[in-house]
C-alpha cells in the first residue's frame, strides 16, 4: 500500500511548500496538516510552539507517513532536531534546503534573508549558513508587512509593489548580496515583486522549492520512492475555518482540493510517543 | 581526527566536481582520485568499469573515508547502486543529483541532457528523471567533440563556438526543452558557451553543482558535517602523468593544488571488501 508523506505548517503558508512537493514528486500521496486555529506560531513560546508540533507529528504518525516535512519555519526551528532524534522516519525542515541552495549560487558569500520577525530573530538561517561556511556574510531582515499583504490576497499592482519597496529599502541599501532567500513559506507568491525591486542580478531563493528537492534526494536515499503511477488524491486537513483553507488553497494551486477535513488537535498527545 | 571524503573519477573531469565541493563544503578535506592512466571509461565494458572502480573505492577505503562521492557519469551508472548497498559510507553519484534539479526548475516538463556517447547511451539520466516522473520528456544528445576540445583548453573563441553551434544544432532544432543537463563532467567549463548557443531561456544544470549540494545534504542529515575551522590541505591522486593532472588541476582550479601524488591501482582488490 502507499505510504503517503507528511506536511505540517502552522497553517496555509505551507501549501507553497505542499504544492511544491506535489510538483516535484508527483508519484507521491501528501497529508496536510494546518493548524490555522493556533496560528501564527512565531509570537508563541518554544514550549507551546513544540506542543503543538508533536500534537500534529502524533496525529500523522498514526497514519503511517513514511516522511515528515516541517513546512513551518518557527516549528523547524524549535523541533527539527528533536524529531529527528526521535522519529524512526526521516525528516525534512525548511531552513537548511534555503541555506544550502544559496550556498551553491553565491558567489559573492554575502546572502541576505527575508522573513517573520521570529524568525529572523531567531538567527536560524545565519546558523545553518556558517556551519557550512564560516566566512559567509548573512544580512537578515524582518519584512511583518509581508504575511498579512499575501493572506489579504494582495499579490500585484501598485500597493504591493509599494509595500515590497518599503519594506526591501534596508536591505537594498546596506549591502552587496546577491543571493537572496526567502525564508517565510507565505513569501514565494511575492517572489517576482522581490525578485523586480531587489534587481535581476540577485539570485532569490525560495525555501519550499528547495525543500521539495531535498525531500526528493531522501526519498530516493532511502531507497523509498513510489514506484506505482496512479495519481494520488491528496489529503488536506485544518484545525480552523475551512471555508477560509480553501479559499487559500484554490487561489495556490491550479486544481482545487479534492479532500479536506477539519481535525481537533487538543486531545493528541503533545510529546514523543518513543 | 578530522575524516576526510572521497571522490573518484576516471580522470580529470571530476575535477569540476571536487572544485564545487571545496567550495560548497569548504571545512571538509577532500581526497581525488582519478584513474587517468586508464581513462577514459566510456568506451570500456561494464565489468572493467566496475572493477576499476572497486580498485578506487577499496584504495580510498584504506584512507577511513566517511563519504564517497563519484564524479564520473560511467562510473555512477554501472556501481552506484551496488556500492550504496555494500559501503557502510554514504555514496553519491552524480546523475541523480542533475536529474532533482532539473525537475526543480523546469515548468513544461521537457528536459535535454547532454553527455558521452556512453552516458546517453546508457540513458541513466532518463531512467532518474522518469524514475520520479514518467510525464517527463527527455530529448538526449551525445557530443562527442567536447571532452578533447576542453581537455585540450579550447574554451573561448570561435573555434568552441562553432563547434558547441554545430553540435548542439539538433537538440535546438527539434524541441521545446527549457531545461538543459550538462551530464558529463566536462563540460562546466564550457557551460558559458552552451548557455549562449541555446539562449537565456534555457536553464542550465551542472551537475557537479548539484551534487556537491546534494553532498552537503547527506552529511548534515548524517549529523557528519565537520566542525573545526582548520583549513583543510586536500589530497589529489591520480594514476597517470602527474605533470599533465597537475596542468589541467591549475587550469581549472583558483589556487594551486599543494599535494600530488601518483598512485598504483593494479594491486588493489577489486571487489567489495565486504
Amino acid at each position: 500500500m502507499r505510504k503517503p508523506i507528511g506536511v505540517i505548517d502552522s497553517g496555509v503558508g505551507g501549501l507553497t511548500v505542499a504544492g511544491e512537493l506535489i510538483r516535484q514528486l508527483p508519484k507521491e500521496k501528501f497529508i496536510y496538516l494546518g493548524d490555522t486555529k493556533r496560528c501564527p506560531y512565531g509570537p508563541r513560546s518554544e514550549k507551546e510552539v513544540r506542543k503543538f508540533t508533536w500534537q500534529m507529528v502524533n496525529h500523522l504518525l498514526e497514519r503511517n507517513i513514511k516522511m515528515l516535512v516541517i513546512a513551518c519555519n518557527t516549528a523547524t526551528a524549535y523541533t527539527l532536531t528533536e524529531l529527528q532524534e526521535q522519529l524512526s522516519i526521516p525528516v525534512i525542515g525548511v531552513i537548511e534546503p534555503g541555506a544550502r541552495a544559496a550556498i551553491k549560487v553565491s558567489q559573492n558569500k554575502r546572502i541576505g534573508v527575508i522573513g517573520t520577525e521570529g524568525t529572523i530573530q531567531s538567527g536560524a538561517y545565519p546558523s545553518a549558513l556558517k556551519t557550512i561556511d564560516q566566512t559567509i556574510r548573512v544580512n537578515g531582515l524582518a519584512c511583518p508587512p509581508f504575511v498579512p499583504m499575501v493572506e489579504n490576497g494582495i499579490l500585484e499592482g501598485p500597493e504591493a509593489e509599494d509595500i515590497v519597496a518599503r519594506t526591501l529599502s534596508p536591505l537594498k541599501a546596506m549591502n552587496h548580496i546577491d543571493t537572496l532567500i526567502l525564508g517565510c513559506t507565505h513569501y514565494p507568491l511575492i517572489k517576482h515583486l522581490v525578485q523586480r525591486e531587489m534587481g535581476g542580478h540577485i539570485q532569490v531563493i525560495s525555501s519550499g522549492e528547495e525543500t521539495a528537492r531535498e525531500a526528493s534526494l531522501i526519498l530516493a536515499y532511502h531507497r523509498d520512492l513510489e514506484a506505482g503511477n496512479d495519481i494520488p488524491v491528496h489529503e488536506f486537513y485544518t484545525t480552523g475555518d475551512m471555508e477560509k483553507f480553501r479559499l487559500v488553497a484554490d487561489r495556490w494551486f491550479d486544481d482545487p482540493i479534492q479532500f479536506l477535513e477539519l481535525v481537533e488537535l487538543e486531545h493528541v498527545k503533545s510529546s514523543a510517543y518513543y
